[in-house]
């Protein structure tokens, strides 16, 4: 009977209490809930919403439902970073290791692909060897030795987020900001930190493109964590294009590679440094944001950061080599150039269209149970307001045949509009900095 | 994907086409679409409801869902009554074998006992012997000997919607008018009418207990005949006190032959007559209300209705000397009378909680399977307005036991409240009548 009394509570805008969404939670995860009951609950909470009482409840029901990392023996700070998602998003490869390097434990469990956007997981396992699948004790055994561990949600870390966002998925009730944020924020939390920033994506590419609705979200994450003892501090940056210029598993690898290595372009590293920064000064190893992009920049130019890249790799099974020469990371079979079709200006490059474009490839999945081909995708170096001259190279196609090839030009016929004029300016790369203590607009 | 694009679509209020339905309810039927995703869509469905069009393409998918009654060569008309379900409800009992006794042929599916109310089938089956589990077939061949049948939804029938109902009564969608009015005119267009009357109750003991909700229900399903060729007349009548005297399975069986052979109470009597002669009127069998209402009277004076039911009960396995000596129905091994507790006046005789009452004597279920037992409930006598002296007989307790004789009184102690003024008016027995032309106020 609670099943069907919270049920007919929230379908009709009522509140649940936090015990009954611990005993709820906890009846799910154990089996005693079927998952229609559940189904119909997520519903009415898609519906009517939650609010920030309830949101911290089901939260801690979800993160209590399972285990925790213990860091607190590392003796320093122990902050990690989320990105809700985004086309060529592979800041996650560069960051942990720039920032471990600098003395902040980094100890980051990611996910794989969803929707149209890429995994940092995938990713990662494009690197030979590289295994993610790392139990409890030996990600804080590695944490303990290389201050970074990279890892999938474990079996141990919240079972009822886990059960309840398969469901989430074949029920349409992903797309709730409370059900979103209690989701992450329950995997987060299990991690020990002692400080969480978060990329919230915005515009078109992004899973909440519209601007107050990001806020939103970063604001319920914020007050999340400040429900929960820890810090948070979010970023709104801009998916209205691909980040960076590799979109897909390897080729974000080799660009991740190349950014350690200091030849990062342009707006993967200022993403990547305006949250590094952040996390830095919230794990104490750095006075100031400006003081923590001098050592970060110190830290890649001087090597310490792609060391530290190579050293996690080595710890997690993959081939070190990658670092020094990524062209041992897997290769296409096929690659062609991508030509501006006529002269203009680059309108728009599309990003969702890019992230299908890369499944339709083969680098993604549209099943749960779809292998990902860590070859494929795009490289693509037309960025919107750049003037283009017919047959001028824009991006090339990596595929595994002709037959791919012709779908990504097809993909790429379709996401790069070449117009006469700029259709609409590009987002700024980092617009609102959200705090505890309220929103910032930065740009 | 479809069960997803659809669950999404309703989400955000937007409209199933009726090839979708159709699809998606032989899909559910066949088991390939799982609960969760269909209850995820109820409870969207729940929160934005169908148009008529949407409505009528579900009782369609349901009804397609099965095999339907094929009656053409009756050569009369067939007109079955639904009601909506309420306290004390016997009269398809008594309506039933008085319609067919007119010249019209009745295939009266029934259900069972369901929250506070009682079921036809489970009254049924406490005359001994009677059996309501008749297929398609044997149902036919009766109902051109007999011109009646009073049988259970078969399996043939709308197995769509037998499994979607017992999932809405899991997952808290069950009181959404669309789909309630989809899940009873599916079931009753399969049995191949020529007209439907519907008794719509109204009143704290109804479903839908608002008037304007009542009335919304009604002229749904009026809609839906109307959209399937079938003429559906709705009278919305009184469930702010249960309806007679007797309140239980057995008890109702008496009330029920008492009433067909001339000596029911007021209310019921009434109440049959006016859903009777829609029936009657509807199926061909007489010019007028005016004129159905004197044969009714006739056919109940001269013996031939309670003759009818004497012939069903038979036909259907029973022991049709229920009809000459009522006390060969189950009697409860414990009786009481209940009294007066002060002089005043009866102010409310509470429906619901009556109904409750007799659920926990052992009269109606808690769970699905629970057993039955026919013989315990409630006659009551007082009605609402009385005056009444301390010590006055108010009802009879029947029970299994003196422990079932004390919840029994406790019921009624809280049912039957007597006070010093009449707190609010009973509603008018028969308050509106619905048809495809309109409302008409009655009373």
């Amino acid at each position: 009977m609670l099943a069907q009394s919270l049920i007919e509570r929230k379908r009709d805008g009522g509140r649940i209490a936090p015990d009954e969404f611990r005993a709820f939670a906890r009846a799910y995860a154990a089996g005693d809930i079927p998952d229609y009951q559940m189904a119909a609950f997520l519903m009415a909470v898609y519906w009517r919403g939650l609010d920030r009482t309830e949101t911290a409840a089901l939260t801690d029901a979800m993160l209590t439902s399972g285990d925790m990392l213990h860091l607190e023996h590392l003796g320093i700070g122990r902050v990690d970073k989320h990105s809700t998602g985004g086309v060529g998003d592979k800041v996650s490869l560069v960051l942990a290791p720039l920032v471990a390097a600098l003395g902040v434990a980094v100890p980051m469990m990611s996910g794989r692909g969803l929707g149209h956007t890429g995994g940092t997981l995938d990713k990662l396992e494009s690197i030979p060897g590289f295994r993610t699948d790392i139990p409890l004790d030996a990600a804080t055994r590695q944490l303990e030795r290389l201050g970074c561990v990279l890892i999938g949600q474990t079996r141990e870390i919240a079972p009822a987020d886990r059960k309840m966002y398969a469901l989430r998925d074949a029920t349409c009730t992903v797309e709730s900001i409370p059900l979103i944020s209690a989701s992450i924020m329950s995997k987060k939390l299990a991690e020990g930190l002692t400080g969480l920033v978060l990329d919230v994506k915005t515009g078109s590419g992004a899973f909440m493109p519209q601007l107050d609705r990001s806020l939103e979200l970063a604001r319920t994450m914020v007050a999340l964590g400040a429900d929960h003892g820890c810090p948070v501090i979010a970023l709104l940056t801009a998916m209205d294009r691909p980040l960076g210029r590799a979109c897909g598993n390897a080729l974000e690898v080799e660009e991740s590679v190349m950014a350690l290595r200091g030849e990062g372009p342009a707006d993967l590293m200022e993403v990547t440094y305006a949250l590094g920064a952040e996390m830095l000064v919230l794990g104490g190893a750095a006075p100031s944001l400006d003081e923590a992009r001098r050592r970060m920049t110190l830290a890649i130019a001087d090597g310490r950061a792609a060391q530290k890249f190579q050293e996690i790799i080595e710890a997690q099974g993959g081939n070190p080599g990658v670092v020094d020469d990524p062209a041992t990371l897997p290769q296409a079979a096929a690659q062609a150039v991508y030509v501006a079709p006529r002269d203009g200006l680059v309108a728009r490059v599309e990003p969702k269209t890019i992230g299908r474009g890369v499944i339709a490839l083969g680098g993604g999945r549209t099943r749960v149970e779809d292998l990902v081909d860590p070859t494929v995708g795009f490289v693509i170096t037309a960025r919107p307001g750049d003037v283009v001259r017919a047959g001028q190279s824009l991006a090339t196609i990596h595929a595994r045949d002709a037959a791919g090839l012709a779908a990504g030009r097809a993909t790429l016929d379709e996401a790069i509009r070449i117009a006469d004029t700029v259709e609409e300016a590009p987002l700024p790369l980092v617009s609102h900095r959200v705090t505890a203590e309220g929103v910032e607009a930065l740009a």
